[in-house]
């Protein structure tokens, strides 16, 4: 059996990640797989430290799972319903599970009521190193499209839902398509970036005169590709 | 010496409410003076009963300072450094004033860490009645205009800064100019109010365009006033 040490935690009070990528395309979330349910997942989170700022929290919990420093990361809503995990369909077999894992004093204080607090980050999928420790309550961890999400426990189906409505709200404001691109890039893949994130087309024209309004891209030389006429202008964040 | 039913609340949880509102065309907060400190305030704050969800506490909260429902309230961001309290300059002088006023185990649960969720509501200050229990820390609550800010307790000044911040970002989201003006209002009232709350003048026909392209206000029939050519449209937000 194993214990946590819940004395080093603040009680009551959690954080959940959705951590978004993109890549061929699409915007992807990292999911944990729990080991009850049929293809059931989670969100991964964790607890905050006494000793350690909320943001903190965050950041070391995105660390552990990732492996990834010096990503975006910001905290977009508390979920704070007093039935949000105490009326799960799934509690009892969560119960069975964790009572087979940890000590019951430490399954009485993980199934206490929890606020939690939801954060996004946007990472660079190629550079994730996906870790697992035994501590942790999903099995592994999978990269899943925002258009194929399994079932998810307790609330965590609306937390992803909000996490999407913030990022798209905030897209513009925290130029979060830098956080999704590679260093440079073309006017096209910049607005597949938004087509993908924002479920529509934008025609091209008004994109780029609405992009290069925002005055935030730096227009780089042509790449020479032998048909030079024909290569399109990169762009890079300023 | 009073009693707070310290079992009653999630501890290390707290809710501060920065209540904006809007006179002689001036943005006002409503902030607690406390009973030490020289000319020391504070944000209206409490806790969260461990049986009510997290918007439930903030909207009894605010109910029990300002006698006021259906009100524009809406949570904007967690403060969660681990010092935000402890590492006060007027710690000292909460701290003497609790241990007059409370038995020493309230006094602790009250200064422990606590984790802030901010809030943010937006009142018609002509109804606000304004209300005074014993169990407040602050004595009394007065509208002070943001131009008049006085010396906050703790890290409430970033919580008002961040709250103003939220306020302009979702402005136009959430139609917050609808929470500030009457049910009926003339183009040149709605600007005034964009121009207190973004502190800058927005030109009158420019203006006027960016509303209307918003397609969320209504035209009225124009008030007879004996010189009709003169008279503004008024308008309502539908």
């Amino acid at each position: 059996m194993s214990r946590i040490n819940t004395a080093e935690y603040i009680a009551h009070l959690s954080i959940d990640c959705v951590i978004f990528g993109y890549e061929d395309g699409q915007l992807k979330v990292l999911l944990g797989k729990l080991p009850f349910g049929e293809e059931l997942y989670n969100l991964p989170g964790g607890h905050i430290r006494k000793s350690e700022s909320v943001d903190a929290a965050a950041l070391r919990l995105l660390f552990e799972r990732t492996q990834l420093q010096d990503v975006f990361l910001t905290q977009f809503k508390v979920f704070g319903d007093e039935n949000r995990i105490v009326h799960s369909p799934f509690r009892d077999l969560m119960i069975s599970y964790l009572q087979q894992k940890y000590e019951q004093a430490d399954v009485d204080w993980i199934l206490n009521r929890f606020v939690c607090i939801g954060y996004y980050a946007l990472v660079d999928i190629s550079k994730v190193k996906v870790i697992h420790s035994e501590n942790e309550i999903d099995e592994r961890l999978e990269w899943k499209s925002i258009h194929e999400i399994p079932h998810l426990i307790y609330d965590h189906q609306e937390i992803l839902e909000d996490a999407l409505d913030a990022l798209r709200q905030n897209f513009d404001r925290y130029l979060n398509a830098n956080n999704l691109l590679p260093e440079t890039f073309t006017m096209k893949e910049l607005q597949q970036v938004y087509e993908t994130v924002f479920e529509k087309e934008f025609p091209m024209n008004n994109f780029q005169k609405k992009i290069l309004e925002l005055n935030v891209l730096d227009r780089l030389e042509k790449k020479y590709t032998g048909s030079q006429h024909k290569a399109p202008y990169l762009y890079k964040f300023k």
